[in-house]
């Protein structure tokens, strides 16, 4: 019972070692994380479409629920970039930004993504997550940022626009392009100016003035807070919300609300397929950061109970007013850098979000979104990695060929299609891969016991013997393909009169396998053809003995292949010409 | 330019040598296939939905393309049962029956098929029809039998019935009861049994009475014939339409009319997965019936040209007011048997059934439509096979439950639920299976320079040197797999210092699997333990010379295994303890 309860839940196991170096560390690096989320999770709130509380909510459950269940010592949960963007995406289809639907449909794509993500832990599917080839998360990622910074620009421009994918949103701001409002520009350019430099020029900067360089990193990190603190400033001063700026505005001080996402089966219905793909979507990315991280301590992850925690984690926004979560790239990173050793940091950052949540909305209320949107662009851009396109192109054709079409469809025809659309042709080009076994004709090396490929090595053969050697399972993504490769092998070759099987790599006969070896049966005893297998695994003969095949088999079973060619071979025939029968 | 028409029209091989031996072989064929087909057709349309006159229209043009570019010498084409079910189940979703919309769904599922069947010959991407394991198919077969033979029961009573899935159809059997028609129950009760009792009885009886044994063969097949004429005459005899059994009625005498599927939108879409899975099932039907009668005779077919002589006969189909159709077991087992050595078989059917839809139409006016059920019955129950559950049960769990998921589902949801599960179910236990490749911890066979799995061998290891052996291509299914392994081997031995991936059996290296290795080594540098490779191919080498990951690997390239052993063991350290440590 304790054992099954410290296995879903990590925390009774580093919790019961927790001690007071452990706890000031942890509370230094929640410090430096809240500062940090404050801003990230008001801007990722906008991106979704959400009111900028919701971002606050979704970053106080998620990460209690987490630091119980995960097992990732540094991952911090929250709202992040692309899983905003896919959560924008999703419920746009369903309701309009702005109503109680809309803050309904995204508390229901939470809790379905959840519920799902606890479903594959308990039944330790997280290998699902695997079907996600590289190059299409990194095509699907980059294709994203692009498409975040484009749909943040309006805010910057401080125009209307809209639009999921990258035409129609450059299309609404040409279209808006006269109406810009010049305050809000000047603000969002120089925000976004201070950001890029602060990136890159900040901390030499401060490593100059003579900080510590943790110190000096920390602040570097802290970048977006300055710009939120200068901008509010500039808009509270000189009144620029009359001038046209638009701002965060009223901001209920309240802890999170307690929500229901909704059970109507038609919502559910319209939102499982996006919530499936934002969950493992998130999954990946999260599991990676979390792999990364634990490896620099020589820990280790556990990715069925990471399952777990983000499902809980997304479980728990749904029920306090949030939306989907996942854990996030870089704050996790400054996480980790700022010391946290265990969860608990994750759930001292919670507690200083819930004092946020209560106590300091108010000071945000003449933050300008043009500052937001500065900062999701200038975080999202770092997401834009085209160079994957070269190093997959002098590669492999196939990999660039994934991320090329998940890169053009996510910009073309938005998110959903192109992760969809990549999932596809991922899975596509694995069942094609792996639908073809690798099957060598083989014989004799001369003076030895021996057998190898016709095609690379001198052997002996004998035009009346085909042996096949398998070098793979047998089940049913590849019986067919045997099938065939058989039949056509024997008609073509009139003088073949028995066929081996050489079985050393086959660990596995399944059923559909075994039914084809049946129907090959059939079509050689038709064609007056022997059917024999050699060199069969033990395993392999025990579930072969528990069918009728080996009965209805009209050949042998031999113990090795030399007792195969010993007992089949031509006693006086020509020797050696079958190689060149079989490449003709 | 010829070569090409060749590869696409087989017809132009087979035609080129056509005699008149091959005429007449073919001819007598087509005369009794022709005669078996009459009934067939009629009941299949029954079973789709539709008025009679289709399935002979069906069965027209469709034979006429599959002559032209079929690989099969045997195969007949036309309305099959399972595929008739489906294409009511399908185009029942989207019109009523015996409205015009629910002719031209039909119109437009059989050109939504021939389509894509077309589209995967010309991509030569049949593989994908592996991907249906043979336990679903058994599975789907046995459970679309009971079906249909559940939806036949209600013409045999003469009562009404509706439903898709077996629930519904019984208890709208049980609701109509009270309203049976005797003179109904009576025809289709003798029809079945005269048929059943034909199946197993006739056949010794004609030979009894002196018969050739073909000709008692080929009667036997006759006998729905003999129960059309037989209760046909009764009806008409004995005005039992005026008691209320249902006849087929007035059929247009015509030759197939030209007819075009609707290209609205809404109805594509609507229709497209049902089409495709129509398109599956019904290419792996037709291909496992030609593989095995081509085997007879020593000849092969081509699955790809399959594709495209099915996709033909489908795109008449649409064209001619057919639906649905591919290659029939019993159909093609009787043209097989009568004799026909070509296609051209085929064609003269083809004739043979415009003949009767010009002439013979008027005969079957008082055909009564019990008739009819009771061949479809009789038929199906052939398909039926309960004993999949056994087999597969004794051989494999796995295998065992997709039979059992597929056979509930498609009983209990209908038959696109159930084939879907199945597909799904064939899928992810695939994908299961495939994302862990086998990796052996391996050591040195002591006095030799071999390397054998820990496990299974007495070998010798060092504590300071993880050597794994990967016994499969690494690609993206895999490749997070390897990454776990590794991290997880790694963080529970503290004296590790070096990983060795043996790379003898690795054949290929994607892009994911590439980045795969390129985290490895960064976090086992981060953890201080060097990461080696040995034996490795020399394509998949020179592929790793085309990326970064060689430079940036912080251990070696080792040529063979015994050369990584001799660079990293320690030299005077223990010897023979790893293993436990390892097990332990």
């Amino acid at each position: 019972m304790i054992d099954s309860l410290r296995r879903y839940m990590p925390v009774l196991d580093w919790g019961s070692r927790y001690n007071r170096s452990a706890f000031s560390n942890d509370m230094i690096a929640a410090v430096i994380v809240t500062i940090m989320l404050i801003p990230q999770s008001l801007a990722y709130a906008l991106l979704a479409g959400l009111p900028p509380e919701a971002g606050i909510y979704a970053s106080i459950a998620p990460i209690l629920l987490y630091t119980v269940f995960g097992s990732s010592r540094a991952l911090a949960v929250g709202p992040v970039a692309v899983v905003s963007l896919l959560t924008a995406s999703a419920i746009g289809q369903v309701a309009e930004q702005g109503t109680a639907g809309y803050a309904v449909a995204a508390l229901t794509l939470a809790f379905l993504s959840g519920a799902f993500l606890v479903l594959l832990g308990l039944f330790r599917l997280g290998f699902i997550a695997n079907f996600l080839s590289h190059p299409v998360i990194a095509g699907f990622i980059t294709a994203s940022g692009i498409l975040i910074a484009t749909s943040q620009l309006r805010h910057v421009l401080g125009i209307d626009g809209h639009g999921h994918t990258l035409p129609e949103m450059l299309w609404s701001l040409l279209e808006n392009i006269g109406e810009i409002n010049w305050p809000t520009l000047v603000i969002g350019v120089s925000a976004s100016a201070f950001l890029f430099w602060a990136r890159k020029g900040l901390k030499p900067l401060l490593r100059r003035l003579g900080l510590r360089p943790l110190l000096a990193d920390i602040l570097t990190k802290a970048g977006p807070v300055a710009a939120v603190v200068a901008t509010t400033l500039a808009v509270w001063q000189f009144d620029l919300a009359a001038s046209g700026v638009a701002i965060v505005g009223d901001v209920p001080q309240s802890l999170p609300p307690l929500t229901l996402p909704s059970f109507s089966p038609d919502l559910l219905g319209a939102l499982l397929l996006p919530a499936i793909l934002i969950s493992i979507i998130g999954f990946v990315e999260s599991v990676s950061v979390a792999q990364t991280l634990a490896a620099k301590k020589r820990q280790r992850i556990d990715p069925d109970q990471e399952l777990i925690g983000l499902g809980a984690a997304n479980l728990g926004a749904a029920f306090t007013g949030g939306f989907p979560v996942t854990g996030g790239f870089s704050r996790s990173v400054v996480n980790y850098d700022a010391g946290a050793e265990t969860p608990a940091a994750g759930a001292f950052t919670a507690l200083g979000l819930a004092i946020a949540a209560v106590a300091l909305t108010p000071l945000v209320y003449f933050l300008p979104k043009a500052t937001l949107a500065a900062t999701i662009i200038v975080a999202v851009l770092s997401l834009v990695d085209l160079s994957i396109l070269k190093r997959t192109w002098s590669y492999s054709r196939a990999d660039f060929s994934a991320v090329a079409v998940t890169i053009a469809l996510t910009l073309g025809l938005g998110v959903e299609v192109g992760v969809g659309a990549g999932v596809v042709l991922s899975l596509l080009l694995h069942l094609y891969k792996t639908s073809k076994p690798h099957v060598a004709e083989v014989g004799l090396v001369p003076g030895t016991q021996h057998f190898r490929n016709i095609l690379r090595h001198e052997v002996e053969t004998d035009p009346t013997l085909v042996t096949l050697r398998i070098d793979q399972s047998l089940f049913f993504v590849n019986a067919r393909f045997l099938e065939d490769l058989i039949q056509n092998r024997v008609t073509e070759g009139c003088a073949i009169r028995n066929v081996v099987l050489m079985c050393s790599a086959v660990n596995e006969v399944d059923f559909s396998a075994l039914e084809s070896l049946e129907a090959v049966n059939a079509r050689l005893t038709d064609m007056g053809v022997g059917l024999h297998l050699s060199e069969v695994k033990g395993p392999v003969m025990d579930r072969l003995n528990r069918s009728h095949f080996l009965d209805q088999m009209n050949g042998r079973v031999f113990l090795s292949q030399y007792d195969a060619w010993m007992a089949l071979r031509q006693p006086d025939g020509p020797k050696g010409q079958a190689t060149a029968a079989a490449l003709g």
